[in-house]
């Protein structure tokens, strides 16, 4: 019998966008890749607007569009075919999820799609994005749209004029997904971003997780800050783990934090810690803190309270798994960073979905997990444990179209540094390498 | 600043169901109930009907809810005035959700609904159940409704027409929710037993939490069993935690455990265990197994790996702190019940979800607040961390109307006792008390 933590992922999926233009089709695919990426469900955006910029060349003026401009039509369809070609392929080798971002907005193509992924044995679950507000679509438009490729040297008036009217031909072909008309079919509609989620023969594990998610997305304008706890005694002396207290100089920050946060003037703010005194202290200049044992610092297990010289020597086997391959190494009766992700996951739910401002005060292995989600980068499992999160510096993470602006503000308060660099390989022969990290809580 | 886990359910909220008679709104109010107590929020539900029956008496035919019936309409609103007065009184001590079960099914009543409680500062979410699935519908009838003291002594069919005729008079009023016209409302809305579910305005972590509870749920016939580990090598010399293997007793239960899950000759299965040792060896002669580390043992922290014994000469008030509030009492760096039931609610909603049979390989204190979810017991806090859950037995899972049966199979193979009693509370001032359990897993 095999074990894995990963068989529920098995299927292979594809999930093809439905909506006109500026309907945050790109927006969607874009967040959702990253999710499902950082959870370790491999997936790829394939977008049919950079297969037309490619073979068609950067401007395409409305007219294109037109449903009765039969060369487009046609292009379009060539261009629909080799994209699909392409995420058969991708998911062929170890592609998990493909998303089809493309307007997919007849019936028609629907079932065209359906049909030739059901016949390669996998299956298509549709997200459409429906938004009738005016206001929203022509923020979308100044948003992201005026300074597309497709526009070249035109002015701002020009370009919304001709992507207005390129939305007017999709219109004319329009047609919603619908529980009567496509009952067969597993889709997730999102009305008015997020207002309301109809949700049809949405089914297992994958795509329950994908609704779940999207339904959690919003778009309102609020701020996420990320802070490791101040100091602790432990980071002074170089141990890993613990629950010790905050040092003067952490106790220095906690004061410091809350003055940060207090200039930043917001009119509201919900505020993280985990279970570990480090955090409580270090929150403790706030009212109604909520204590999540989830946001705990990764578990070091045996390897807990010890110093990393002393991890080399009592656990060799250990030190060198990590350094070959930190994501994945589990400590023994601990965690990997891959463990972590896995709890942190609600946090990240429920961070989308939260109208408010939050400041979450954790640990340096967690802030890294936290960070590379909100960072979108990719090859994760070999950049996420090298992210530098000093102590008593704060994260603030805006979300801007397609991703999020991290603003780094360390607030000059002196602390010992934590951060281990990765090891050359070729080093790890010699039994006498040791970084000289100091305390990095386990991360 | 006060800290908290649980200031994120701050807010009162009411649950009204909406739907025609035998569309499931006792079934899911009753599922709801059970999950929000579970995960610790106090819920409670306030059923109309029981309201009629107390005070109106038993039986009461179809003509009684005849919307030309002056008198039983005033009734009634009479009986829903009262009812939405306990609602209230409950919100005003310490209930955090009120499901109020009733038809709900005009608008009008649902609008005067949300005024009272809205003007007491009390949000309502409605989750309506709609289903023109005839058969279905006739199902229901049978399975829940032909026995109800309404009925007396009737026949089975006069009492399903009866039924019949009372779902007719509703419908003659019935308004179902709508995005447009109900646009201000939050709501749920689950069209044919989950085959879609939509959406509308759900906001803020506890109505997302509910949400994504109600959309898990379906009523396809399956199973789900519940084991632990074979006896493994601590259990045998009575330390609680670590990572060991099976014993021989422990192996031979392995073999056992597959050839009754054989016997069941079930047309799938899904099997999960945990990250540990023993539950992986258990699991080892079973298929494509899952291995989720949030199915691990309780973490008994700086107890793992001792004796009971140890734990109460090393760590005395640990050792106090359990014997009097063993759910809420975390171990030293380690978890406590309420702990452990946070990070397998994520599984609880799988299970709900999972169209196959499932088979959790898993740790005592895991299996109880696994069954304690399916037992539905009331007094969780101070029942759960004592339910039996003897080595070498499997727990058979069968959703039945409004609840779960529950079969217990000792499959036959001799193993160490793990149950600690309870202390009687009188008898903690001496020092002498030892329970004398054999490693429990940190249960
Ligand atoms: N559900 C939504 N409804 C409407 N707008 C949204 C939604 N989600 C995100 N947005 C906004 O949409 C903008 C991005 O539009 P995006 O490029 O993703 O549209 P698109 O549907 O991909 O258009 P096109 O068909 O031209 O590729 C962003 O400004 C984002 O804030
Ligand atoms: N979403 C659903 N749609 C239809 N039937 C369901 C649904 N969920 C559960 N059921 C089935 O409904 C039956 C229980 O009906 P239940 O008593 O809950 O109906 P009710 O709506 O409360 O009726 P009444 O208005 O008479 O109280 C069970 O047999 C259950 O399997
Ligand atoms: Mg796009
Ligand atoms: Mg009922």
């Amino acid at each position: 019998g095999g074990v894995s933590g990963h068989s529920v992922f098995k299927h292979k999926l594809v999930v093809a966008l439905v909506g006109l233009p500026a309907r945050g089709k790109t927006y969607i695919a874009t967040k959702l890749a990253y999710y499902l990426n950082w959870i370790m469900v491999p997936t790829r955006v394939f977008n049919l607007g950079e297969y037309r910029r490619r073979k068609l060349g950067p401007e395409s003026p409305a007219q294109f569009f037109h449903p009765d401009n039969f060369e487009g039509v046609r292009q379009r369809k060539v261009l629909a075919r080799q994209a699909i070609e392409d995420v058969l392929q991708y998911l062929r080798n170890d592609g998990g999820v493909a998303i089809f971002d493309a307007t997919n907005s007849t019936r028609e193509r629907r079932m065209w799609l359906q049909r030739i992924l059901n016949k390669a044995g996998v299956r298509v679950v549709f997200v459409e994005s429906v938004c009738d507000d005016d206001q929203q679509i022509r923020n979308n438009i100044m948003d992201v749209k005026v300074r597309l490729p497709d526009y070249g040297a035109l002015s701002v008036d020009a370009a919304v004029a001709d992507f207005e009217e390129r939305i007017k031909y999709y219109r004319m072909r329009y047609e919603p997904l619908s529980s009567e008309q496509d009952a067969d079919c597993s889709f997730i509609k999102l009305v008015d971003v997020g207002r309301s989620v109809l949700l049809h023969r949405v089914q297992g594990y994958l795509q329950m997780r994908i609704a779940r998610f999207l339904m959690s997305l919003h778009i309102k304008p609020r701020h996420i800050y990320i802070t490791r706890h101040g100091e602790s005694e432990f980071n002074t002396v170089g141990k890993i783990g613990g629950d010790s207290s905050l040092s003067p100089r952490g106790m220095e920050y906690a004061q410091r934090l809350k003055q940060f946060m207090d200039e930043q003037e917001l009119p509201n703010l919900r505020v993280w810690c985990s279970s570990l005194k480090r955090t409580i202290q270090t929150a403790q200049n706030f009212d109604d803190v909520e204590s999540w044992k989830a946001l705990d610092e990764l578990d070091a297990g045996l390897c807990d309270e010890l110093t990393y010289k002393e991890v080399e020597e009592q656990f060799p086997d250990v030190y060198r798994d990590r350094a070959t391959d930190k994501y994945w190494t589990r400590y023994p009766r601990g965690e990997s960073y891959a463990d972590v992700v896995q709890r942190l996951e609600p946090r990240i739910l429920d961070l989308e979905q939260a109208q408010e401002n939050v400041l979450v005060v954790c640990h340096q292995a967690v802030a890294r997990c936290l960070l590379s989600y909100f960072q979108q980068k990719s090859d994760l499992a070999s950049q996420l444990p090298y992210i530098k999160v000093d102590l008593h510096t704060v994260f603030k993470i805006t979300p801007i179209p397609y991703g999020n602006l991290i603003e780094v503000f360390p607030l000059g308060i002196d602390a010992v540094s934590t951060y281990v660099p990765r090891i050359p390989t070729a080093l790890l022969d010699s039994p006498a390498i040791s970084t000289g990290g100091r305390g990095d809580d386990g991360g």
